[in-house]
């Protein structure tokens, strides 16, 4: 099985080189082959998603990310900026399902911003689409504003779409994702207004018919963000459009307080899978070695489970980054009084001790 | 001086009687007028935004409107729904300027999910825009798709859009509300991937020469969900778009855990202006006499500042206002141990009495 090693920019590096060590301590055979991407993509070789890099994801049956992004590049055209990769991947590998898990670890609810006892034992899961929406629909620029008062200026515009068949697969990759999970689906849509989410919420629930065993509800976008700060636990999965998926999954992230903690999967229609962590480059704390190495340690765990069906693996790698939370070993990111900080090597081998 | 009144559903009609009642104890002479809208207007005369409510709103000088929506009208067709009022007015008066506080009282600190740390003191102003965006651009709809692997299929669509000239006169109020605050304005984009919003960046960023006295900076979207979350006290003003201004204001009001004190204002450009609660119609609780009717009466008050220049009433009527927390009055949606609870009428009564 071949993986396809994107380490990326800023802090990239040095996480996934502990996820690496975590794969190679497994006991299997991994062929995994590395390239640039994002910055370091664009310094190799002018782009943010070299050719070679592209290729060899989509010749590999998984891709390991760490992160991409730099102030440094802020200046350049957009298309040649690092997250471009990203989009670039995504709709390249037809990766529409993005899986973001936000769970607060017991040992880790001193962290978030929120009072305990309304974030204690978080576990949601986050489906959000991930090719189509706004992020790709054409047509999109900068034009004559063709009408109305402002008709004449220039204006900026963009087209929100979804078609039928990209929001069944996506509604059956959340379904059956609840399915494993509290059996309860929200939809979360802004049908009071968009067309292309009225349409979505519709869609949604005809496939409901064929997963009778999870309970679905639609919530618009507004009052999904007000509920995952009132209470976030009395959601089970959530599924969303691209757009809202990005707002909603990082607001939810950061509820649990420990970004750092949290992978995520971006999958195809056959489960081959792009694995990052759901933090980003940091490259203010770049080649410090204080970097938190595992959501990305978790991200490996994910691509296991999901595209190399090796269920065990993975379940070994995620007891052994429990345990090391139970012997209080801590990153910066998640330090508190009484536990001990450790660096992003310490942490990598601290896993890897833990898998024995 | 004439201000139209447009109570609307659910506890609408109990909460706009209390802030009316909260004006009549002021001293002032207003010719006030009561007209139907939302599911109230469609059983009137068949339509949410009924012709003659509409012709009220624009003849008035400003507009107090209670909430709008009930269960029961969700079978309607969209155009008939009562949401479809208040879309209605902001478009028909122009009212492309939102003004939303975040505020925490410190009285009512325990209200929030948040650690007291991260809210107490609690005090933003999110500017959203409202008569632009994805929420009007055309075209919209449903369609065949024209293109790519989903050709053929139907596909809901909508458009973003924003003129220069839409972008530079909500910029303006943003700039001009944080020079009288901390001068410090966030704009909120998702310029990495919306054509629509590198242009809104690049608009804002040419209006703040202008402003050389407010620092400004630019933050991501999904970013902004998460520092609302993570660090909320560290905003002063931020201006977004219409769809991102309806998630992130929501998320904002929600910190507080108290959206029944939370005001609005939506100006035209000449300040003439619609003010409602930020909360909704809470059918749930309708005519039980419990709702808490202090984001009207406050709604009141910017009114009287905002639009009929009566900045002294609204300064009573704010104080009145903290002088009810400050004497333990509570409605049950803000109730704690130790203080007084009291239905919507009796805290109406509170503010009249706290005025003199
Ligand atoms: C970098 C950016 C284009 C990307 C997105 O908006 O999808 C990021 O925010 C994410 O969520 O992975
Ligand atoms: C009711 C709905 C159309 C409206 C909006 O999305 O603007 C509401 O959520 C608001 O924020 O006032």
């Amino acid at each position: 099985m071949k993986i396809a090693i994107l380490p990326g920019d800023g802090i990239g590096p040095e996480i996934v080189t502990q996820a690496v060590k975590v794969l190679n301590a497994l006991g299997e055979q991994f062929e995994m082959e590395t390239a640039p991407v994002g910055g370091a993509g664009y310094e190799a070789s002018g782009h943010p998603l070299p050719e070679a890099t592209l290729k060899l994801a989509k010749d590999a049956d998984a891709v390991l990310f760490g992160a991409v992004g730099d102030w440094k590049y802020d200046t350049l055209d957009r298309p040649l900026r690092p997250e471009q990769a990203i989009l670039g991947l995504r709709k390249n590998l037809g990766l529409f399902g993005n899986l973001r898990p936000a769970i607060l670890y017991p040992e880790l609810a001193g962290a978030s911003t929120l009072k305990p006892e309304v974030v204690s034992g978080l576990d949601i899961l986050i489906v959000r689409e991930l090719t189509g929406d706004i992020y790709f629909g054409q047509p999109r620029g900068v034009r004559e504003c063709p009408d109305g008062p402002f008709k004449g200026q220039r204006e900026g515009f963009d087209t929100m779409r979804y078609a039928e068949g990209e929001i069944r697969r996506i509604a059956h990759v959340a379904f059956q994702a609840a399915q494993k999970r509290d059996k309860r689906l929200t939809s979360v849509d802004k049908a009071n207004v968009l067309e292309t989410f009225q349409f979505w919420k519709d869609i949604v629930t005809d496939v409901h018919k064929e997963y009778p065993d999870v309970a679905l509800d639609h919530m618009y976008v507004d009052n999904a963000a007000m509920q995952l700060v009132r209470a976030p636990k009395k959601f089970d999965v959530i599924v969303t459009g691209n757009m809202f998926g990005d707002i909603l999954s990082d607001a939810a992230a950061m509820l649990t307080g420990s970004i750092g903690m949290l992978p995520s999967a971006s999958l195809d229609a056959n489960n081959k899978g792009l694995y990052e962590p759901s933090h980003g480059s940091a490259p203010d704390i770049a080649g410090k070695g204080i970097a938190n190495p595992l959501a990305t340690i978790l991200s490996a765990a994910m691509m296991l489970r999901y595209s190399l069906n090796k269920v065990e693996q993975a379940d070994r790698i995620e007891s052994a980054v429990k345990k090391v939370l139970a012997q209080g070993l801590r990153t910066a990111d998640i330090y508190e009084e009484g536990t001990t900080k450790v660096g992003t090597e310490e942490m990598g081998n601290a896993v890897v001790k833990a898998l024995a």
